[in-house]
């Protein structure tokens, strides 16, 4: 473990990675957290909160890009341990460094462009009538330290040095990470990477550690710390909600940003159908990469029935029966989606399209399609759980009445995809009010999968998608979510931040008496 | 009630208000709501969102706008029943009215002016390598119908009209009201000028509603309905934490911002104790303002002992003397005034300074200043209970240490305020990073009752101040509160909010590939 500038290694137990491809574990051992580690942990995040949301923008962009500079040095290192430990492959891995480092880099630039303070100025009016006006002056300012739960489907971009990190650490907060047993050695490698480049950076101890627990205790223990004031998680619906409520039962209740669960449903739309030949293998490739395993992976397929549509449903039925069966995180995962899958195929009314390669691998994922009538679908709740996997359902409705009210009957959602041509334009606009309503991201001819690190991107939406659709975890905004406004009134020039201060020193922009002013 | 375009009496029941002046009932009877009403209610401004959240900014404008002439059309009846109903002033009254229809006008301003739309946009970049960059463009679109709880101290600011009402239609979302039932025939008048507004220019049946309930269940079943995706508060820490635990229990948890306890600490150091003759005076009058009955209020000061502090002392001792029992809201308010004075008397180690005049009216509050020591404040979690009314508590600190060990100590705060001259600044600058985590607003040289309506505030604060301190419930930020962001992907031109369209037909300022441009 990382804790503060000491490396740790904890002796509540130990446990192993393991390689999915062969079903068998890694060496070494990590050793677990005990409370007082936890305790320590959180004391010095708490104490370096203070010292590191004053370092200088510069300072703070700088640390950022030596975290990426640093887990770019770990070379081929990190990425012969991630595929080992996640069964990805490596084209993948060192896409996904990459990407990581991008965030990293992107947020670097966040800090120094200084958008993100929402520096605010009102002069004040001495002889104003009945009373004078105050300076007033507001500026953001970090939660607190902030509890990082990576995901197992994304062992960097969104795990130790991902996106919930880099946003918390621009925004000034000292960041907790609890590892994901999924990828230790990974993490550990990631974990002593930003280890380097605080101490290189002259950060406080207490800017960044990692602690390794099994099972849920040191987890539910970390947010329910005072010292925590707010928590970032990728994961399942149920680690997610559990995470909530103990956050909501804390004396003091902190906020929880958790992306859960999302089936991100594709209305195919019949110019489409019709004139998009390529449609099918698109949904089949998107629906199978990374083994199916991402949060916008098309869960569901909404079309209107027509030959367009059974043309689409053969194409779909071929391009599946070319895909092998991929090797899955976890063994833990690959039992999951099996679960899932047979409890579908079993449900009333619900029958097989087609499916991929049979496993040839331990923990190998058969792609699959069914397809159910929208009837059914509205009646049936079951038929929106999550099947973390490459296996998605298609509604085959009867009517444009009936694909409404699928598209309003659908929890929230990541994304919401329409495949649509010039003449569905009608039935698009009728949609797009509801997916506006239900998803964080509309898309249009294209699948959710591949989720760009942008400024404009929302990677959030309603529950259960994520715990909270004010935020998106994935591009410039998501450094919003850590965040708080806090107001100076009369405060003497030598006291205001630097944010604040007369003649604008770090050239930040500013809204002054009401007017966007940009240096 | 107001339903819609509906005015209905409810059948469940009625209730009267009351004039705490005398402590005697007022005509008429109001009827309560029944669930059947109640789900009316809701359904139809669940119908109301799509249609509203796509008026014009300038629509949207217009009718808050409206809305403030409709409020300033009622002329005297609405102070004189308000008069009755609260007991406060005429001239008290009259101004908040002023505060509330410019608060109205504020938000008409900040959608004309679109930036809270946060408008972002990401070019294509088709011939990028590895893959293409999609066409992406963010804004924020409202949560939808909001549920709003009046405030019994501000009967116009915060209640019908108020703040988070003015915000969430800003926002774009459609409002439901609870009634205080301290305030009806003052929040029936205010409601129908609402609904005459909403009819007048043309806005959607269910853009607003008023409802009246007894007790907490139609507030609960309210905040409980699936309909309803957030909810305004302010009112009692009690009466907050139980709506936050509806919202977290739903299906569908939703964010709650409720603006709750403060306690308000003041610090008041050697330089200013000495050099400023009327800090006593100005105590006081802050601390007996409104009958003491502002979220505001100076609960707690705070300072090291010294010679000047004792002179303080006595002239606080004074001040208070000569101030009357003014008048308080409600009799139960009265009543737990008068309880909490009671428990904070008979708390070891604590003494009574002073007192002002005894009461000659019903529900008059007997304004008091308590001193304790600053071992025995941080010994004693009960010394941190919040009076609300006229009546403060004055830890005298032993040295600099422990002063700052109190400023730790405290809990989430709307405001602290510092009185320094130039010889405090260092033991100021000592308190600031405390303060900053502690309270949504720090003010030198002042005291926090009076919350300027401007850009630069903030009316929040960390937990229990408000249940979420992210966010500011006075201030042109406080629409932030009801707003999420949406992403457009290769959304057909056809099909593009108009935020977002090429050429920026709004001409709102939006972050371009990074950069802000204004127009």
């Amino acid at each position: 473990m990382i804790i503060g500038r000491s490396a740790v290694v904890g002796k509540e137990g130990a446990v192993k990675a393991v390689d999915p491809s062969r079903n068998e574990q890694i060496e070494p051992a990590f050793g677990l957290a005990s409370t007082a580690e936890l305790e320590k942990t959180c004391t010095l995040a708490e104490q370096a909160f203070d010292t590191y949301r004053e370092t200088t923008p510069e300072q703070r962009a700088k640390f950022l890009e030596t975290i990426a500079d640093r887990i770019m040095d770990l070379g081929t290192t990190l990425i012969e341990r991630a595929m080992q430990e996640t069964g990805l492959p490596q084209a993948r891995l060192e896409g996904e460094r990459g990407r990581t480092c991008n965030q990293l880099r992107l947020f670097a630039k966040v800090v120094r462009d200084g958008r993100y303070l929402s520096a605010t100025l009102d002069s004040a009016l001495p002889d104003r009538a009945p009373a004078p006006r105050p300076d007033l002056r507001l500026r953001k300012i970090g939660l607190g330290p902030v509890a990082v739960f990576g995901a197992s489907n994304f062992p960097l971009a969104f795990s130790v040095a991902g996106g919930d990190t880099a946003s918390a650490l621009a925004a000034g907060c000292p960041v907790v990470v609890k590892a994901h047993s999924a990828h230790l050695g990974t993490s550990e490698l990631v974990a002593k990477a930003v280890q380097q480049a605080a101490i290189e950076c002259d950060m406080p101890e207490g800017v960044f550690s990692m602690l390794i627990g099994a099972g849920q205790t040191i987890g539910q223990n970390l947010v329910a710390h005072p010292a925590i004031k707010a928590v970032g998680f990728t994961g399942s619906r149920a680690g997610g909600v559990a995470l909530m409520k103990t956050a909501a039962a804390r004396p003091e209740p902190i906020p929880v940003y958790a992306e859960m669960s999302s089936i991100n449903p594709v209305f195919l739309l019949e110019g489409a159908l019709t004139s998009n030949e390529k449609l099918a293998q698109q949904f089949a490739d998107s629906a199978t990469l990374g083994a199916g395993q991402f949060c916008t992976n098309p869960g569901l397929l909404i079309a209107i029935e027509s030959p367009a549509l059974d043309k689409f449903i053969a194409g779909a039925k071929e391009a599946l029966a070319a895909k092998g069966a991929a090797t899955m995180l976890t063994p833990g995962i690959h039992s999951a989606y099996n679960t899932g899958v047979a409890k579908l195929s079993k449900v009333e009314g619900v029958k097989l399209i087609g499916q991929g390669k049979t496993s040839e691998v331990p923990c190998g994922a058969v792609a699959g399609l069914y397809e159910t009538s929208g009837e059914n679908f509205l009646a049936r709740p079951e038929l929106e759980d999550e099947i973390f996997g490459p296996t998605s359902l298609l509604i085959r409705c009867r009517n444009e009445a009936e694909l409404v009210a699928v598209a309003e009957h659908v929890e929230g959602q990541l994304t919401a995809a329409v495949h649509a041509t010039g003449a569905d334009i009608a039935v698009a606009k009728k949609l797009l009010p509801t997916l506006e309503r239900k998803a964080g991201r509309i898309l249009f001819n294209g699948f959710g999968t591949g989720v760009e690190v942008a400024h404009a991107m929302v990677h959030g939406g309603p529950f259960p998608s994520t715990s909270d659709s004010r935020s998106t975890s994935v591009g410039a905004s998501a450094i919003d979510r850590f965040l708080r406004p806090v107001c100076y009134q009369d405060v003497p020039a030598e006291l205001l931040p630097a944010a604040l201060a007369d003649g604008n020193p770090l050239a930040v922009p500013r809204v002054v008496n009401g007017e966007l002013v940009l240096k």
